[in-house]
Parts: structure tokens; C-alpha cells; sequence
């Protein structure tokens, strides 16, 4: 008998190998407390209504599909992968690896002839991505031999006449001398459902509640407490200066300062705008400014 | 002669091994830079008060009863193993791996027809607890040979009848097929202290302050800072829905806002409640709601 | 041909190897998302107008003055060893390992008769820091020959006559028994740039942000938001105590309270004071103390 | 254009992963001298007209099919799951690790009522070698899903329905609390040549040539060289000690010594043989027993 | 129920620890094959009449003493400690690491006035050892406590005022700047076997057995063959020099030659004097020296 | 003072780093057995008259000049580099990573224009051997700036104009995508003598038995013994089929047999011919050959 998620359960599927680490660290920022041993597959959680389940992130659509999970992190790729008719919870950004999303891209080596997914007709291209990539060579009317490669994908692109292969900057690529000629696909973390647990009223409120928990953790590592104190006369204009930048999470809190010549104000802003906006405000009269770390933000 | 811990320096004592890092951890984070070189066992500290010395959890009383240190962490465990005659100056549960109390548990072998600690009479058991183990087995009137096991102490449960060993969550002992019997002993970190330094005014007043900080530190650990705005009208709902669920360390504090529709709130909870107060705070009508972590909370 | 900085990007120079994390770590507080994978060199960074390159700190000052780089990180040490010409930005005490400056000392076996420099005379003495090493015994008229040491330096020290090595707390000169008997040098990292980049207008003024940025991040990490209520009538008293320790950043933000015999109080303070100015608060009647983590301080 | 096999070299293609270390080995023992640099897959070899390349054991023989490989090395069940057409040119069991066959074995959990594999139909299978599995099913008219599993077979045996994973031992299966209920294959390492390379009669003969002298590697591991003194008059039994245990590789070569009442006997045994043989030679009057390591019998 | 060896497996105790791998490489070169997984305290034997069992060298006498071990490895200082009563199979000087004697010794810090055990009258000792230590100490009248050290002992003699601790070489002491002032006992492994288990005739003539294998094991990694042409003029001289050295396990072989003025010799001696006996050999007119490697060697 | 060679002790420089391996190999193969403490540089050895030092490669000549080290190991490369004035005793090939020659050479980007030395004029260099490569730009007469490389010399190939980097089989060059157009140097490793230690009788002479058994291992390594058995009719073919191949050690040793028709023939050949030798010696009619390895051959 095959181990059914059951009704007295929701279980959630952590994705083990490369997201596995900002997962875990997504759902500390969320609140919820998971001991993973080294070898357990069978985390456990401070959250008696869930049990958790590990799968490698190219498994977990087709288990989310079969209802061994009732709902999983996996990415888009791997979904399509492997075609699981599965619910979308919704898209989930969030570690620095997965910040830009993973591009599935056609590669030759830099020295070939070949410029176009034509040029590959009766030829042979390696990849971990074999149906995404028999499907695009169909969808093309091209006669390519896929062959799965196990691993080291890259360096196959000079025995074969190409591969497709996963990248996020093209370092990789570049460091072994290939060039992109298509790319067939971009992924992002998702939250997917079985389509079945979703019709169960407990299950689908506690899986929107982590959902929301989830993008209140991602915000809460974007974003950062900013505070200044701002002379009274400078409050239009510092308050302008934020305000063309980003929308911000709120509108500035504005609180009286002992001094009633000044204001001081506290907002909350994407971290990367930092950078620009820190020296704009010195230069508008505004003094004192700091920022700090937030743990979870919710608008 | 011996190294004695002399008038002028405190001497306090680290313990080497599994608790090393959190108590690292939490020194710094109670204002304390300790210099710990590989190989060393004479860290460095930045307060010329303190000199320290590393000695393995199951060591420190008994250096701490010589007078060799005047203040050391270690675990309940091994002062009643060493049957140490220490001052004990406060519990500290500081770490994750601690934050549940250590059991020191009497198992046998799942298939094992024994029940009851009566059942190892006339039997053979393995366990580091050896004084622990030898009084509980006494005071019972039984007769059971205790063998000190050098590691690996839960692989002897089949070898002998059976086996004293600690567990924190029982996921090693299931992982191993035992089962326990009996409980002797729950072990949380304590601060301990030589009768004799206690005595001494300085030294006394230096180890509670330190025993304050450390307080302050774990605190500020396991707690968060909450900031929202709420309409006034909503005031009394979210201040009662806060002061349902935890005492906060303070009632919250209410700032004004520039728009005078608005209060500021900010308060500071644990952080473990945040998971479900957060949206009973949004449907009850504050917004903004965010949290952003601490170092040092002092009630 | 050589690389060369060009005229639409910044090459700003990262020092692979012992300063490197906290260089990355550094950059990433100061807002800019650097991607190393363990092998590259060039890293990526999330600023356009910015291209990254690793040298060894060793060899970052003679590509800042070839024009390789426009702008790098190395230490002051290496900057004089290379007796390169460049225009020095700032400097930087940006972490812990570099909180105190490494010296340049001249050391001997602590049995050695030697206890001047001019002792040396006609020896031969081994370090890192060939250049700097013949000039200083050049300077002082003496006959000592310089070899290069490619590591483990200190061992040199009995088998030749003396070394000259770098040390920041004597802890490994005393481990291998060895006496300084003069300092060559003290070093802290610095940020130095090309001169002719300088004399480019948006360069000089992107270094300029560059380094406003570095410095606001490295008072973040050196100092913690403060934060309590204070009844009226002891808020001179509390203000004073703080005022007493150290400059602060700013003076206190004062804000109102909903009960209006308080005032809550908050202040930007270096970290290695709380462990002393917190008691002295709690007594002088203030309550609900804590303080915070911050990212980055604008003065 | 894909790398092939030319005319003037034989590419030999070495297992990577697993495999490689003991086929690393096995060539140095057969005479070849093989040099990996660690992140390399074109190793190098002192002879001119070999070239190599490493594949992972499951990919090697499509290589080889497909003639970018003339001659490799990897497992029966692999060639089996790629079904691919290539000549077998011997079987090779060289390393401890391969003495015993590989088995791929159908598992349910333990505690399963399935004990036949008609009880999986309607049921889902993971395993990594998937291609034999869904023809074994098929072959039985059974209806099975067949999952290609990423690793971690053994944890989806109670996830699922069962796996079909490899074993030596069992020792894993028995770990991870699981029942064989068939075996689809049993596997041991094989020497595969392309077809239209064994076609041509220089890369035959130096195929051949190769298999010989691995096989002469293989029996130098396997035996011992085994000198003694022999009494004439105990010659004869000495001698039938040894014919009964195992047909030796040649009959004993036997020396006049300077003294002629006795005779040096050389011969070439089983190592395994040893730990019996030398107590009863001992006994029947041999004196100055020793063995001594072969590195290559041909017999 | 404990464990017990029974009458139709011979229990035999393998150490865990440090001399685990030559323990192991021991009994292959004996003839046994032993599989240890890296977690597994039941390692395989291919000998269907031996079982075995992995304890730490420390703990192993005291279960062969129980039974529950019949035949085991370990030191002779772990037989004292525990007091056990066992008999003594053999001794074996193994490997590399144990061919000198362990030595436990009394030590103090090089700068303490302390040169006699008498001067640590009243003081603490710290070892690993405490069963030999505090009858060593009683034995001679002396009040000195002796605390276990749970590792780093050499750290704790300045701690306290002397350590006993084991030493090979004497580098670890010197290393840390102590001083030997007794040598309290030597240790070289021993092959120990339970008292009733020698009653039983064949087990008693199986651990017999294994005895004789593994001192013909030793034997062969401590002696070469040496083979070379010797004219018969000089026959004598060369067989002098090499009975002159050291008792070879049998005198020379020889052998006539085709050549009828030359006779063969072969000779088995310890590898050790090779390097002195070479040189004069060829002198005195040998030629064609040469030396290989051997396995076992059976006097 | 120095540290200098005295009289009474054989001072013996040992090369740290990447020869370190396979030079103690060697010295245990010649009969000395050395122990190295990892962190220790001065090792032990069983020859009261020989004292150790490690140095680096790059530092002995310098050394070995000064008087430090009366003999020691290193490269030609580096003996070169510091232009040292010393005795070469012999060369010794001896480990697999030396048994070609290393080259230094000059290389550029595979893309580069520049194809000659002179094509460089005016350009920059970086490399770990500055004091050959300046030479060698001087003796063209061309202006080349050299700079010291500080690791990872290849990488900047392309950020500077060429490099001057070391390689055997020129992997790590092609991996780089690098093109060499000339080479400086080669070099393999070197036995060298301070030029007074020679002058002394029994230095000169210990040293001339050094090297002796050093040779003797290095030829135990590349050979091996050879034996088989050939009928009478044969041994001519046989014989001839041997000196064609290689001048062996010795000419063969022939041995009665008891079986007057055949004879028993036993040879030391070089390993690398074996792999040739013994087809045809299969076909001439030998039987039972078979190859066993070597420690040591003295001719």
C-alpha cells in the first residue's frame, strides 16, 4: 500500500539537495521550528496538524500529483518536467540562489558552427531536462537524440553536438566555453497543491495560512526598518524621496519628538534601495538615519 | 602546585565539547568576545576581570568544587554524577539542542522481555552515567553490574541487558530499536560556582551580573520586537489579544502618530506566538504589522 | 593585450583568501549582493556599473596602480611591501580579525642573545615582507640578508636568526617561543584606488559612495539600538549616564507616551558599553530595556 | 560534430564513479599507467594509441553503441537498462567490491502483505533502472508504474508501493527493514567493445590484448606465490596437500637444493587457500614456509 | 538476556579506535576477510565459525571476562585497568604505531620543582588510566587524588599538578613542555581469550590457529626475501656476513646454476638490516641483488 | 645564531608540499623509516647519524647553500630560481607525479595574437619563478615586467599578457584554454650537497650511500621479478626475445628443474615491458610465467 497523505494530516514536502537549505531557512524566518537529521527523510515540526516528507526537487510534482504530499516546494522546471497536474499555490522567491530565476538553456561550445536549434537536426544534446527538451525539439519538427546525462553535463557539450542545462548568471556556461542558442525554459520556486487536498476546507486554509506566512518571512529578508529624524520644514521633501523610490510596505510613520522642531519617521523599505536613497536623505536634512533587520513583514 | 583560581581574576570555566558553540553563542550575544583558538584550552576574553579554561561539561564541577575555577557551565547530569558540594547560581536553558531537557533513560532492547528496572536483576548494563547509574540501582535494592561504556553506548543494549543513555527527543533510542523503562534523571545546563568564590564580595556581584546578562541574552533570543498601527477604536481588542496568549515582558507602549485617527504599538513577545497572532492582529485591524529581532532583553 | 579598467565600468578589487569573508560580508551589510562561486574570480555583484576581480591581498595595490582595477581592498602592509603608488581612499577596521591592526614585528628565539636590531647584523632573517624588511635594516645601516619565506615563517625563526612576521595578539609568537624586539609596521585593511581613476568624475564619486557605504555598515555592525521607557523624573538622570560613556551617535530620540508620566527613549550606542550601561540604567529607574541588531548607521 | 572514435587511436572509456577507483587499479596492475587529475575526463595513459575518456558506469554503454567509445568498461546491468548493442568481450570480476554480483532485487517494506510481484499490479515502483524494470513488469502482464528515483531508492519503499534497487549483501535492505520478494538481474562488471570497432583487426587485436593482460592483473591479485623445503621422502604428500585443495595454476615447480636429501618447491595457489594449506604442509614436513604477493599470472 | 558467546561461534572482539585499521590489515594479511561498514559494530568474517564483535580497546577485557567475547585484541594497559581475568593468548606487535611499547607515565610541567611521585603527595593528578594510577599512588603510600580525564589530558598538568598519560615517542610531552618523572607501565597489544572458552577443545585449538596466522602475518611484514648470484669462491664470506647480522628464519637456500661457477641464493632476513647488509654484500662479490616483498612467513 | 649542520649529524632537508609524499615513500623504500608529526619540521629517523629538516622545494638550494641543511631534495626548477651555488649529487626520478620531467613554460590565451617570446616586448607576466623567466626576458633583450604570482597563476593568463607556469602533461594548461610558445625549463628532482659537507670523508661517504639505496628503490619500484618455465628446445628463442627489449639487471637466471626437458628462468625487467613481453613469451612456449614486485635492485 502506498503511504496516502491522510485526513487527519497535511503533509508538506521539503525539497531536499540545492533548495534545501533556504527552504528550511524560509520556514524558520516563517515561524515554524523543522529538525532534520542527516539522514531522516521524515523531518519533524513543531505544528501537530502537519507531517513533513522529503523528496529531491525533480520527484516532488509527481508525488504532490499521486497525493503521497498534500503540498510541496519544487520549482517550475521540474514540474514541467515532469507535465504533474498539480494546484499552483503560488510563486515563491525565495534565497538569494533562486533571486534570478534558473534559465534551461540550448548550449554548443563556442567554437561551433552551430547557431540555431536547427543546426542540431540529427545530432545528439545531453541533459538532465530530457522531456522539456524532447518536447522543444518535436514542437520544432527537429530530429534530435536526447540522451540523459548523469552529472557534468557541461563537459558533454564537446562530445555531443550540444546539451541543455540549467544556469542562473551564465558562469558556468562561459567557464567552459559554451554559447547559448535558445533557451528552452525559466523556473522559479513554486507551492504546489494536490488538486484533492485543496477541495478539503481545513487543508486549503492551512496551506493559504503558510503561503501567507511564507511571503510575510520573504518580505521580512528584502526589506529593512529605516528611521531618521527629519526637521519639520524637510518632511515634504524626504517624505517625496521615499515615496518616488518604491511603494513602500505603509505609508511613513510619523511620530513627535521631544524637540517639536522635528519629526521622527520610520518606514519600511526594500533593503536594495538602500544604497541610493540613504545618501538623498543625508542630503534633504535629515539626521540620525539608521536602518535594522526585520524578521517578517506583513502589509 | 596547582593552578588555583587566585583573588584577583575570576576564573570561569567553558565547557569543551557539544555545549561549546552555544555557549560561545551566548556569551556573545551577552556582550562578552571570547577568543577561542583551535587547539587552545586558555581562551581570551575581553574584560580583564575573567581569565577562562576550557574542561570537558563532564569535568567542570569537580574543578569547580577544587577551586581550580570559580564559576562554570555544565550539566545537571554530571554534577550529580560527580556528586559535586557546588553552589548552583541558575539554570540556563540557552540553546536549541537544550532547549528541551536531556534524559537520562533506562532502555532495553524492543524485543526484550524485560519491563521494569526489576527485570535487570542479576544483569549487566553499560552507560558514561556510572555513579548516576550505580546509586538508582541501589537505592532499588537490585543487582545490576554497571559497566562504563567508552561511546557507543546504544549499540551495547543487545551485547549486555541493557543500557543508561541520554536522549533528548528519543530519536536515537527508536532509531536503535530500544525501549525505555525508567527515567533517572532530566538534565538542564547550569551556571555553578565554588563555595569559597561565593564568598567573596566581587566575585559574587561579577557572577550574578554575568548571570544577568546571560538572562538578558537568552531572552533576547527567544523573543521579538512587534510594531503596528492601530486605529484607536481597535485599541482594546489588539491590547487584549496580545495579553491573551503570553505575559509580555511589558505592557506595550503606545506612541501618537501624526494622523491622531492612529496609535503606534509596539511590544515585545516570544517569538513562538507570532505564527498565530499575526493574523488574529490584521482581521482585528492594525496594520503595518511587523517584527524585527533583539539582542538583549531586560525586564 | 591586459586587461584594463575601461571608461563605462568601475573594476573594483576584492581580496581573495584571509580577508576575503569578511570583505564579502562587509559589502553584503553595505548593500551590495556579490555572487563568488569557489573557483571564479570574477565575481558577480548586482551594480551595473560594477565589475569585480579577486587578487590575493598581496597583489591588489600593484593592479590598482597598473589600472587593472580601479578601486580595491588590501591591507596597509601590502600597499607599503609593494611600494605602490595609489591614492588611499580610507581605511577600514572592518572585522573582528582586523579589529586590532596586525604588526609587523621582528622576533627572535626567546633564548636568543639578541635584543636589538642591531644584533641582526650579518644574520639572514626570513619573511613575507621581503621589501619593507630590507628597507627598514637599510634605514638603519645594517647588513642583514632578507629571504623570502614561503610560509610557516615562524618556524624560520631558530633556524635562521630572526623573522619578521605578522602577528595580532602575540599568541602565535608565543606559542613557538619567540621574542619581538621591534615593530616594522601596523596594518589595517584599506580601500585605495588608481589615480587616474580618481581623476574621472562619476568614478570618484561612485568610490566616495562606495566608502560612505563601507563606513555606515561597519558602525552597524559596532553598534545596537537602545531602547526603554523612562519616567520624567529620571529621564536627566538616565541621559547623562549614557552621555557619560560614550559619543553617541546622535542624542537621545525622545517620544511621547500614551501615558504621559513616561518617555520613551531611544539612542544608537556601540555594543561593548551595554553590558555596562544596562544595570546602571535598570537602577536609575528605567524599564523595558532591550536593545536590537542594526544594518547600517549614517551619521 | 560529435567526438568519435577515429581510426588512429582506441578510445577506452573508464567508469567513473563507483567503479573507478578499483579500474584504476586494475590497469595499473595490468601494466598502464593512467593519470586523473581530480575534475579531469580525459585522463591520460602511456601508450600512444589509446585515449580516454570517463563516463559515468550507467552511460557507458550508449557510448560505446554509439561509437564515441571503442572499448569500456562498466556493469552488465547497465548495458541491460540502455539495452544497447555492443559486443561483449568479457566479463571482469576484479575488485572485492564486485567479487560478489551485483543483484537488482524487487523489495517491499517488511512489514508489507505483498509477496509476489503479481501483488504490485495497480501499485508504483521506484527504481533507477527503470528500462528493465517496466520490461519485467510488462513480460509478466503486470501493471505497474515505474518511477525513475533520484537517489534514496530505499527510503521510497514505504512511500510507494516498492523499489528495485541493487545489493551486494542485503545489508542495506535489511537496514532499511525490507523484503526481496525477486531478482531481476544480477550483474558483474564487463569489457564492451563497439561492433565496427572489433571489426577492425588492429583495434581487435589490441582489445584482445588489453582483456588478456586484465585478466593476468586480476589472477596476480587473486594468488600468492608459496616456497617451502621438502624432505624427498615427504615430497609426494606435500604434493597431493596441494593438488586436493584446488587445481593449482601449473604443477609445482620443484629445484634441487645443495643438499640433496631435500627439494624447493615453488608453486602458484588461491590466496584463499593459504590459512588451511600452510598448517597441513607444516605437519607433513615442510620447512621454511613463506608466500609472497604476483602482480600478474598468465597461465 | 545478555548476549553470550555460544558453543558453535567462535565471539572473536575486534578494537574500535586507534587500533582499528591495523587491526584489520593484520588479519587480511593473515588470510580473513573482514567487511566493517562505518557504522556497524557487527562486522562480516568469511569464516563461518567466527562472529564478530567491535568494542573499544578499553572495555574489551572485561567482556572477554564476561563471555560475552570469547577471544579478543586489546592493550595490555586496558587488562590492568579493569583488573580482568583473562588468559593471555599471545602477544602481537602489530603495527607500525605499536612497535615501540606504549609507555603510561607519571609527568609534571618541564618548570615544576616536582621530581619524584613523592612530590605530588597531596596534590591531584589527572588520567585516563585511574584504576593503575590510584594503585600506583596507594602502593607507595602517597595521598594523591586522581581524577578522570576525559581527553586532552597533557592540557590538565598545569591544571593540577601531574597527569599520567600514554606516550610512544615521547613528541606529545615534549610538545607540551612536560617532564617524565615514572614510567607506570608498558603496553603492547595482546591477544587475550575468555578462561572457559580455552576449555573447549575447539574453539581452544581455532584461537590457537588465528594465533599462528597472525604471527606469520607479522613475520611477513617485517622480513623480505633476498635473492642473489654468488660465485661459489665466495660462498662462505657471503653466507657469513649475513649469519653474522641476525638469525634468519632458515639458513640460505641455494641453488645450482646453469652456470656452474654461480650458485643462487635465497635467504628470508628482517627488512631492517637490509639497508647495512646490501653494500657488503656486493663487496664480497654477490651480484644481482635484489629483495621483494612477502606475505606470510611460517618459521 | 643559525642553526648550522654540525659535525656530528648528517643534516638531511626533506621538501614539504607536493614532493613531501613521495619522497618519504622513497626513503622507506631505501630501508629508513621516517616519522613525520603533521605539524612538526623536523621528523624523526632510525639513523642516529642523520638529523631531518623540512623545508619547501622553493627554499632548500638556499639552504642547502647556507649550510643549514648538508643534503637535501628539490627540484632543478628551484635550484635554478635562487641560483644556488651547491653539489649536485645525482638526479632521482622517482615518484609517478616526477617521472616526466616538469616544464616551465610560457604560455598565452588561446586567442591571443602573440606567438612568440618578442611578441610580449613591453607587456606583463605572472609567475611563481621570477628570477628564471627575468632572465630569460633579459637574455632576449626584451622588456617584459615579471610579476610575482601569488597562486592561481593561470587565471591570469588573461588579465595580463602571459604567464610563465609550470606543467607535465599540460592538462591544466588546455583546461585554461592557454597556448604555450616556449618553454624555460625543465626539471626533475635533485639530491644536492652543501659543497663543504662533501669535503668531509664520512658525510661524503653517507651521502654516496644515501643516494645508493635511493637508486636501489627507485629500481624496486620500476621493475619487477619475472619468472617462468621453458622447455630446453626454448630457451634460445626465449632469451633472445629478452635482450631484445631492454638490457636487464642481470643476464636470466636458469634453474634445473626436476623435469629435465625444461628449465627454470627468473629475470628483473623493467615493469613498462612486461605488458609487451609477454604475449611472445606465451608464443615462444614459456608456461607458468608469472611477475611478483620488488623492493630493491642493486645491479
Amino acid at each position: 500500500m502506498v503511504h496516502k497523505a491522510t485526513d487527519d494530516k497535511l503533509v508538506l514536502g521539503i525539497p531536499k539537495g540545492s533548495l534545501q537549505d533556504s527552504t528550511l531557512d524560509l520556514f524558520a524566518r516563517a515561524g515554524y521550528d523543522i529538525h532534520v537529521s542527516s539522514r531522516s527523510y521524515f523531518p519533524g515540526i513543531d505544528d501537530e496538524q502537519i507531517s513533513l516528507l522529503m523528496f529531491r526537487a525533480q520527484e516532488m510534482s509527481r508525488y504532490v500529483e499521486d497525493g503521497i504530499v498534500d503540498v510541496g516546494l519544487t520549482g517550475y522546471d521540474w514540474i514541467r518536467e515532469n507535465n504533474s497536474d498539480v494546484h499552483e499555490v503560488c510563486e515563491l522567491v525565495y534565497s538569494k540562489a533562486t533571486s534570478r530565476p534558473a534559465r534551461w538553456v540550448l548550449a554548443v561550445p563556442e567554437e561551433s558552427d552551430i547557431t540555431t536549434p536547427e543546426g542540431l537536426d540529427g545530432g545528439i544534446v545531453a541533459t538532465e531536462l530530457v522531456g522539456v527538451t524532447r518536447r522543444y525539439f518535436e514542437a520544432k519538427g527537429l530530429n534530435v537524440k536526447v540522451e540523459f546525462s548523469w552529472g557534468a553535463t557541461e563537459v558533454k557539450a564537446r562530445l555531443l553536438d550540444g546539451i541543455v542545462d540549467v544556469t542562473e548568471t551564465g558562469g558556468s556556461l562561459q567557464a567552459n566555453k559554451l554559447r547559448v542558442i535558445d533557451t528552452l525554459l525559466t523556473s522559479t520556486p513554486r507551492l504546489i497543491a494536490n488538486k484533492k487536498s485543496m477541495a478539503v476546507d481545513w487543508k486549503r486554509r492551512k496551506i493559504e495560512n503558510i503561503a501567507l506566512l511564507l511571503h510575510g518571512a520573504i518580505a521580512g529578508k528584502q526589506k529593512v526598518g529605516l528611521k531618521m529624524n527629519v526637521p519639520r520644514a524637510a518632511l515634504e521633501e524626504v517624505t517625496s524621496l521615499i515615496m518616488d523610490r518604491l511603494p513602500p510596505e505603509k505609508s511613513p510613520t510619523l511620530s513627535p519628538l521631544a524637540d517639536e522642531a522635528w519629526v521622527a519617521l520610520e518606514i519600511i523599505v526594500e533593503e536594495k534601495i538602500e544604497r541610493d536613497l540613504i545618501p538623498d536623505l543625508k542630503r534633504a536634512g535629515a539626521s540620525g538615519i539608521f536602518t535594522y533587520p526585520l524578521n517578517k513583514v506583513i502589509p
